[in-house]
């Protein structure tokens, strides 16, 4: 059973002021806590179910110090309504330098409030073997529970820098094309494009702030056959790298 | 002020039984219901705070019975946390027999059982142009608020039709290509395709249930370059469809 202690620790790493203090984050879920286990993350602490211990007992014998526990324990200290495999502490790491090479495809994305948006984004770079997502400082934070399990492991994978956007675009402009999603944009369906440089997405509301979209060099757009407005943010980075990739020769 | 029955009646929408019973559904914020305003549906009731009236009188004065109640009401009766716009009880609408023409592109779900995802979905639908969606009957409800509150006013252009899909997949199969995803399916990107016929999308968690992939004539895939597992399902229709319409003439 968790004590008291060990399940208010684990509850204040909701909050992003006291991840940053332990430099700690919180995985749950099956698929979650698989992926933690076979990336270079360091556990604090591994609370598992019994079924989750029978099925990754190979993967649990490599060295980790676990607990086995009840789901109810990992229901009461986690975020999800229902958790029947396993839970973990994990340290935040440190990043290397951002350093961009001329050849380098990256996503930036200015002010993604939603942190299913962030996580479902980040999925999506890892799909697409982009390892690195530059974020604005209004992003939702990497390392909320909710971003981490939207990433469905890909957190693992892909590292988030989070920086003044706009400061930064200004320095890649001159070796980096930009590109960010505009109603004014060249059809991406029309494009010959090739994934290198730097993509932007916008805030889910309100789109680029007008002084990160000041430093785009191409703007495209999706085209539309129908009537909807717009698309969501997530399924509009989807569709804008996929245009990027498929005349990739990777 | 809302009477304690109408926030009742209103609730009570929320549960499927009920929807049908009653023939209604629920429309909650401002994009949504000014879409509704302009659409075809038939209201039951309209509820407006001071703000959303000032901002719409024109429309609202086309005939629409309203009452201007405040933002607690639209809170107290609906699901939405804030709306400080509106909230509409409409008429379920009466779908004419789905008839396919042989140049249809449809998209049909296979056991979608997240509201988020359909909704999206069905906004993508719209984006593209694509009016029907065909849905086996394990789907998320159409109607369900989740749903009409995710595809962001576009239940008003897109008909969905539950249905036995693995029956009338049978049907199509001597007419349309069947379109499904499957790891083992060929490259999209390089794919000659065009906007013609049926792509079956399937469950979150499941995929493709083997009675409908069964009806199933080309399997195809999404290339991944990284190491993400999975994209979500909408995720993954968005960039599906996107790569139908790039060769679109219309």
């Amino acid at each position: 059973m968790l004590s008291k202690a060990v399940i208010k620790y684990i509850k204040s790493l909701q909050v992003k002021k006291y991840r940053s203090q332990h430099q700690a984050f919180v995985v749950e879920g099956a698929k979650s806590v698989q992926e933690l286990l076979h990336s270079d993350f360091e556990l604090q602490h591994l609370y598992v179910t019994e079924a989750f211990y029978r099925e990754h007992t190979k993967t649990l014998a490599k060295g980790f110090q676990y607990e086995i526990v009840t789901e109810e324990d990992l229901v009461k200290a986690g975020t999800f309504a229902t958790n029947n495999a396993a839970l973990a502490v994990a340290h935040m790491r440190r990043l290397p330098p951002l350093q961009l090479e001329p050849n380098d495809f990256i996503l930036a994305l200015d002010d993604i409030r939603d942190p299913g948006n962030l996580g479902t984004i980040i999925r999506i770079a890892d799909w697409y073997g982009i390892s690195k997502v530059v974020c604005s400082e209004t992003c939702a934070d990497f390392y909320n529970p909710k971003v981490i399990s939207a990433t469905m492991g890909s957190f693992t994978r892909v590292q988030a820098y989070y920086l003044d956007l706009a400061q930064w675009l200004e320095k890649q402009q001159s070796t980096h094309a930009i590109y960010g999603a505009s109603l004014e944009g060249e059809n991406l369906h029309r494009m010959q494009l090739e994934p290198k440089g730097i993509v932007v997405m916008g805030n889910e509301a309100n789109g680029i702030r007008p002084e990160v979209a000041s430093h785009i060099t191409h703007l495209i757009k999706i085209p539309a056959f129908g009537k909807a407005e717009s698309l969501n943010v997530a399924t509009a980075t989807a569709i804008i790298i996929d245009n990027f990739m498929r005349n990739s020769t990777r």
